[in-house]
């Protein structure tokens, strides 16, 4: 396997130990051994989240996590407000109508944050809604949302909070309970550094009250059955997971409590706003606002007069740095450099070497080394 | 993580080839490397399910690939057979029922097998029957279903043809093509021997006029997203996958077809006779007649006067050797041993040492050896 270095909002460098983890022996499942590990990976993941509440390890992408954060409190013709920013936030619309529920779609220009004042205007308007979709960390745009003051709006209404933090987990704010997020899920493959391929969700107590009244088609990522087998001697999942990948998460987890949630949240911050300095010192523009940008992600305009290919093919190809690139209507338009997991001011020094060189590859006026100095002003 | 010998019906002992490979760096999903990765895996994938259909990898146990053959092709109202002789025929006709379908429950005594004829019989009675599910191989029992000859029944009538062929592919016979097969289904823990969390389907183009034809609420394992994605420069899967458990898998075929896949179903054949002759020879008995028996997983009657926990409890910390017990009903009946994977006479000589000196200490008169040579005699 090659050695490219993953800029990506996901899947992020695993490190060795992580790999290491995954490569121990198999153990049955149903077992005491293996039913201690779930318990500490699920303890550990509701520490991350801040939570009191129990959380489930679900064998499946973040999207797995999704469908069973909305096919599990939904009945059909239930209202859902979709908070829609971007392209999870479209996703999660699309799971609401899947799985039969009204989408009132509340529609944010991409690059934009919604506003917890925007949410309340909905709220207000029907008082039907049943529960609220946001995405934390929309990917697509590289934009935060405010979820802690959403919360606070919330507060006031009966409405269910559901919150994806597929790629903000371990890498900015994330306070469940003290928030107020009755449903929120996260993935292994971003913030989390782990390999992908898991996902895990955590239910308030209101958050089951809804889901006991409801009688979902999903089977796979039932809820109902993933409490009753984790609440068993030993602990289980109601069908084979990933052992291997419980292994990793563990591990991952692990490493994220030894480093501290909140170093490594400032570590995020750093690396963030690093990005952001390099990329205008190198003369690019941001796509989102700088005031909500998000800390794991940062979106650039493409420059004129150059295709993505060229941009993110050169990097690849002879610098050896993965980026991403735009998605939906924004694909050519913008690029994504990801900035989560285990990323330090290296990985950056890298990125914005690879990425200079490219740019003066490519016929651009630029003077080398100007965004590597930021990067290197900013972790002094 | 501790070496205790795995002879459960899945997950399976890991080959340390195969956990090598899972142990590499994860590559973007979204790369062209990634891409020929796909296309080699689900093509050794389709070689083994012996079809010229493509094949899909899915991030999820094999119950989520038993959700997606069923959700994918069901409407509400449509009426299905499902064969039930064990656990995962049950699971069949509950995933049939979330998902609003009528199911026709074809039941069948746990430890027989469906014959060919009742289901001619099923079809005959009602001509609405839109598809059939079979499990090849009961797990829960011990026992294979005639999935040959039932395809040769079904090739008379309309009804697609659902095969789960979790725990008996790459350990018997399965020739999707041949049988008429419409969706076909595997997971990776058994048989192929790689860490759990993976599974793979396949559909026929009947299949897919069917699945072009329903809107169902299944999103995560919505298959006309991952022939889309499937058909794309490069190859993806529209969520995420799993990227070190497809390098697990991908070795795992290459193991499987350097072997040659007629010399691994004579091995476990082989397995699994010796096995039945080692626990008559013990004096115990078979829970399934032998004509039905499974090549994969052999289920015993628990010997009178002794407790599941006693016997396997015993094996698993004493002698580290983890068998499984009953499921349902059948739990404290019957214990089970899984003979699939890599399994040789090696573990079975481990297996039936540890069994015999089990029943010695448990107090049963017993000629220790008696089991051990039955397994020699057989693999001379």
């Amino acid at each position: 396997m090659d050695q490219t270095l993953l800029m990506l909002p996901g899947p992020t460098n695993v490190s060795n130990r992580v790999l290491q983890a995954i490569s121990k022996n198999v153990v049955n499942h149903r077992s005491a051994i293996f039913g201690e590990i779930l318990t500490e990976t699920s303890q550990l993941m509701s520490d991350l989240f801040k939570t009191n509440d129990q959380s489930y390890l679900l064998t499946g992408s973040g999207t797995a996590a999704m469908e069973a954060s909305i096919a599990n409190i939904l009945n059909p013709n239930d209202k859902v407000l979709n908070v829609i920013s971007g392209k999870f936030g479209e996703r999660m619309r699309d799971i609401t109508n899947s799985f039969g529920g009204k989408s009132v779609e509340l529609n944010i220009e991409w690059g934009n944050s919604v506003k917890p004042e925007d949410i309340e205007e909905e709220l207000e308007k029907d008082e039907n809604i049943k529960f609220v979709t946001v995405v934390h960390n929309e990917t697509s745009t590289g934009v935060a949302a405010p979820i802690k003051e959403i919360g606070n709006v919330l507060k006031n209404y009966n409405a269910l909070y559901v919150v994806d933090t597929v790629s903000s987990l371990g890498g900015d704010h994330v306070d469940v309970d003290k928030y107020g997020i009755d449903i929120c899920f996260t993935g292994s493959q971003k913030c989390l550094a782990a390999p992908p391929g898991m996902a895990a969700i955590t239910v308030s107590d209101d958050g089951w009250k809804v889901i006991d009244d409801v009688d979902s088609s999903t089977y796979y990522l039932d809820l109902k059955k993933y409490r009753k087998y984790g609440a068993g001697t030993p602990p289980e999942t109601p069908y084979t997971p990933s052992v291997t990948l419980v292994y990793g998460l563990w591990e991952a987890l692990k490493i994220i409590f030894e480093e501290g949630l909140d170093t490594r949240i400032r570590r995020h911050e750093r690396a963030s706003k690093a990005t952001r300095e390099a990329i205008k010192a190198i003369g690019l523009k941001l796509f989102p606002e700088e005031e909500v940008s998000s800390t794991t992600v940062t979106a650039i305009n493409m420059p004129d007069g150059v295709s993505d290919s060229e941009l993110r093919g050169t990097m690849r190809n002879e610098y050896k740095v993965e980026l991403a690139g735009g998605q939906d209507h924004l694909k050519g338009n913008v690029f994504r450099i990801g900035h989560m997991g285990n990323i330090t001011y290296k990985e950056l020094v890298i990125t914005f070497s690879a990425l200079e060189m490219t740019l003066k590859k490519l016929g651009f006026d630029i003077d080398l080394g100007v965004g590597v100095a930021e990067v290197n002003r900013t972790f002094i």
